[in-house]
């Protein structure tokens, strides 16, 4: 059989995709599916049935990562491993994750139901409580296998109920052996919605991904006086608030002549003491940016620094506190090539792109090979009920998967 | 005697001021005093056994408010009265308010320890809950009092207890009859602090107070896109924090075109989410502005109103809502005449000015001929616990006061 000839089933994806989608389906027809959640545990359950009937072995690890194994012909050699993640924030979509999940069932169906004997095991992963949106931090699981995290931590991580992530995994009944773990493997790859607006925007197939941007994100404290805002002239005040205002128009002003790349993002902003005829005493607002380039960033960094010692502070105190970083992952060329490779047999169109947003792919990154593909997003939208990515998208880009995947596999 | 001779005694007043402070002082030398508290009940219970030992007859009316009154030579004619309020502010000042009651006793004491029998009434007055501190809105006795607040609709204001300003009064006992209301007076004096910088800032001694500044007060909403941080390149974001900041920098420009002495403070903003990864999709904002000609606060509307319709807005929905507005309070001509002449004669410096706070006499104003004069607050602080005017302001001020009665009642 010519590996060219053979494509995924489009139709059956979307209905495996619907499937998943039932458990946790929102009444606006997203997805909620907290880690370790009872519906998480039920999707997992359906997971395992589903691959098992496939034929695969299903193991899963001390963090509750699950691995469906499709024997090769060389079993003692490291796998291909397809994968992403089950979980959902709470009301989001349903693609988010679960496609990256669901691109490795489909690649496996696709081998077995073509009598394909891969060279060396195919793995399907799902990878344990990516978003965090239960327990904090996200991309938990592949940070603890990475050695990023440290394991005792995360397990104590709370959810609201007051429920330790070590409670939560034990009474799911996914709490593996440390053995299991994915420890080697040919090739980590994982396909994922874009969350964000680019290919559709350009009317483009596939992202290839390079790299998941490095980023920091500080904290900017603005003091001034909470005097009466009735009495006090204008010339008088220590008006927190202006003062910041101020501020955030030298930051637009200087980041918007750096790299057209960089994003910037003002998300959180708390005004003290926050009362209609008070001026605002205290102004506390968080500033990110993300850029795949180190360089840029250190500008970025200087250009911050700079925040407590501008004129633009007028007669206000600023502070200026880093809350923390992360360096730029670029992922393993040669996967990154071979994707490129097989969207053009595909004739798929395609751009090498940065991930702005983070992804377990990019802490495995750090000890296997690994890279990503980005199918579109509607709108740019994700952790939403209304988050889309077109029928066609996701057969279009688990064909780019499989197509590597067999020439990963076949030679 | 000769009325120039006469003055007060600065260390009673003094003396008398800590003395009302101990009712509620704080571990910060402040005053918490809630309208109606046990502890403003017991500073009631001291100023009418004070009153009474000195002779006045004291009497409460149905909103609470107590008039303690020194008879004059034609006790059928209008008083003269001295007022101001007992209650502070959770945490407040010595001074605030209570100065302006202590100084009615003060000029009263002066008058009864130099056998003057003044041809009308004095009265001293302190009006119940200016603050609206415990129980909302602030000046709510001079509101019903004045006609500009249904009485039924204080009454059934809540704390945050959930007891009502009604019960509140009926408990504390001085819940009085409605014909011992203030209905007809020759002059309402209010002294109190100024609660802003200016005098202290020109080394003025008294403010001789023209008017209340009249003042309008919006909520400005800005609706935008909560996308992504990491994947939504800067040009396709719907940024409403950013698109505020435009807002304000554009109300910023235009408002300081107008005249010198207008006040304009965002003194409240809300962001949504609030989180540090997400871009805001929503800016709630408030924007209020005092000045006391209403061409100028015409002109502020105009700006405000024309904020919806804004280039600066960029691709963001812009909704401006008017929360309330209030006329600039004239004060009686004749008394802020009376006032600067006392001035004059005592060799106080002074200036006229507007008062950008809200005051009792502003009410009261509306339907009796009253006037106010400040006197300076160190740092412009009020309604903080480091709330504080030098003694010998405290005496001075007074000393107009007391003038400005000898003027109005021994012809």
């Amino acid at each position: 059989m010519e590996k060219q000839k053979i494509a995924i089933h489009g139709e059956r994806l979307k209905q495996t995709i619907e499937d998943f989608a039932d458990f946790g389906r929102t009444e606006n027809n997203g997805v909620t599916r907290l880690a370790l959640s009872e519906t998480d545990i039920k999707v997992r359950n359906h997971f395992k049935m589903v691959c098992e009937e496939l034929g695969l072995t299903v193991k899963w690890d001390d963090m509750g990562n699950m691995y469906a194994t499709l024997e090769g012909r060389e079993n003692d050699k490291p796998p291909v491993v397809i994968g992403s993640h089950l979980d959902s924030v709470e009301k989001g979509g349903r693609f988010d994750g679960v496609l990256g999940v669901l691109t490795g069932l489909e690649v496996v169906r696709t081998l077995v139901e073509s009598n394909i004997r891969p060279r060396i095991p195919v793995v399907v992963a799902n990878i344990t409580n990516e978003e965090g949106a239960r327990f904090e931090p996200s991309l938990m699981s592949s940070g603890v296998m990475s050695g990023k995290f440290d394991k005792g931590n995360m397990l104590r991580s709370v959810d609201k109920n007051g429920i330790t992530f070590a409670e939560a995994l034990k009474e799911s009944g996914y709490e593996g052996r440390k053995e299991n773990r994915l420890t080697e493997a040919e090739a980590f790859l994982e396909l994922h919605i874009e969350q964000g607006p680019v290919l559709e925007n350009e009317s483009i197939d596939i992202g290839v991904v390079e790299c998941v941007v490095g980023m920091c994100c500080y904290e900017i404290e603005v003091i001034g006086d909470s005097d009466h805002a009735g009495t006090t002239p204008m010339s008088m005040r220590k008006d927190s608030l202006f003062a910041s205002n101020n501020l955030i128009n030298e930051i637009r002003e200087k980041m918007s002549k750096l790299d057209n790349n960089l994003v910037y993002t003002i998300g959180r902003m708390n005004v003290s003491p926050n009362i209609h005829t008070v001026i605002p005493n205290k102004v506390i607002f968080t500033l990110e940016a993300r850029h795949k380039e180190a360089a840029v960033i250190s500008q970025v960094e200087e250009i911050i620094q700079g925040l407590a010692e501008t004129e633009a502070k007028e007669k206000c105190d600023v502070t200026v506190k880093k809350l923390w970083d992360r360096d730029t992952v670029w992922f393993n060329n040669k996967l990154v090539d071979a994707l490129e490779k097989s969207c053009k047999s595909l004739n798929c169109s395609y751009k090498r792109m940065a991930s702005g947003a983070g992804h377990d792919a990019q802490f495995i990154a750090t000890y296997l090979p690994a890279a990503m593909i980005f199918v579109p997003s509607v709108n740019g939208k994700s952790h939403a009920e209304d988050e889309l990515t077109a029928w066609e998208d996701c057969e279009r880009g688990v064909n780019v998967v499989l197509q590597t995947v067999l020439d990963l596999t076949m030679n």
